[in-house]
């Protein structure tokens, strides 16, 4: 049996905050716990927050806004973007630094810290994963995963999903090519991103509204040592790019 | 809190089995469960089984299998799509019947009860998750909610995951849409996928190759009257079509 516990009592996040301390105080962790926590407070932990106030905008961030659009917000999404895939102003959709690809280069307005302020993805979400990994394992003496999490659209299907960012102490992906199944089928090509269900398991207590932005995932066996780097398709193996 | 059961001690499954009576055995469901079946065991209970035996594939089937697939398998995915989007043979990524976009059309030779068989998706997945909902109510007077999944790729991330392609019972999307975040700040585009995360969490216990097909997630909120259809974007709306 797998459980999903919500961390609850989280104040609102702050830069500079000990986002570890913070959730080792809300709830006890056990060895092999994955903690789910949303990016949103990751990044404003760490301070990516930008305030439009003196952004100015270029043509090309004019042009993505469009009529309804703020152009500073859009300005921001491009200096996160190496490329813009799909754009219908103001909605973009583009591939981030890190090699994501998501609308609005992450950049967010929603659970800003002030009006007229964005936050925008870590700089390196996996590094994020990591320090809190190894914050929770000073603070608590416990061996947990950390999965930093965002809620990203999908092509062909409505609705946005949690996926994992950034990944420490789990397994990420789960490669079953060369196993069996029962019948004595040999499983080609499949390779489970367990890191993103648990993600999406997280989000189910989380909440975009209920100011809950992490969860423990217990009961799971995933101690590993993936990156969430590892679930951006190479290039060169990409069907849709 | 939220838990994921595993529906463990269920029999190899064979067109005619009653697949509702065989869960209600297996796991003692409970009034606002969210019961998932894995999509081979609903399409082999309802006989959507093909044998390759007497398929002649076309020059098209050829095409596509090239030289390392089965022109007979490729046959039968061609005639599950109504549109291919992308291929590298024998790979093809297809547009369903249904409007489900994904690998083969989801005609899937893993798992499949004899050599030289493959397996379709359901006739009408909602279909199916109706109806096993209404069987397990009458079975264990309990109302249920019931997502048949399937295990879906995604463009730019590598992986597989587990996701709704039918559901009765329960909320699907959650449209956040006029909702206000804490700091009051509007939710514009925020449609959750909750079918979707609700299918990842279960295939966390459920796993390729453990002969789990089936999982119960309790404690969720989320008695609804949502369809996976609604999962699949309007190809007017879709950026990526």
């Amino acid at each position: 049996v797998i459980q999903i516990l919500p961390v609850e009592g989280l104040p609102e996040i702050v830069e500079g905050d000990e986002l570890a301390a913070l959730i080792a105080a809300a709830v006890e962790v056990r060895d092999r716990d994955v903690v789910c926590v949303a990016q949103k407070v990751v990044s404003k932990a760490e301070g990516r927050v930008v305030s439009l106030d003196a952004i100015e905008p270029s043509d090309e961030a004019r042009s993505l806004a469009g009529p309804d659009g703020d152009p500073r917000r859009l300005e921001i999404v491009l200096r996160e973007s190496v490329r813009v895939l799909r754009s219908r102003p103001p909605l973009v959709i583009a591939e981030t630094r890190h090699g994501f690809v998501c609308a609005s280069a992450g950049v967010d307005a929603s659970n800003a810290p002030a009006p007229d302020t964005v936050v925008l993805l870590p700089e390196d979400p996996d590094a994020s994963a990591a320090r809190l990994r190894a914050e929770l394992g000073e603070l608590t003496g416990r061996s947990v995963g950390v999965i930093v999490t965002d809620t990203f659209g999908r092509s062909w299907r409505r609705g946005i999903t949690n996926v994992a960012i950034g990944a420490a102490g789990t397994e990420v992906l789960r490669d079953l090519r060369g196993v069996y199944d029962p019948a004595g089928y040999e499983l080609h090509s499949t390779v489970i991103a367990v890191a993103d269900e648990i993600a999406a398991a997280a989000e189910l207590v989380m909440g975009k509204t209920a100011r809950i932005p992490a969860a423990v995932v217990r009961g799971l066996d995933v101690a590993g040592s993936g990156t969430a780097s590892e679930l951006i398709m190479p290039p060169e193996h990409d069907l849709f790019r």
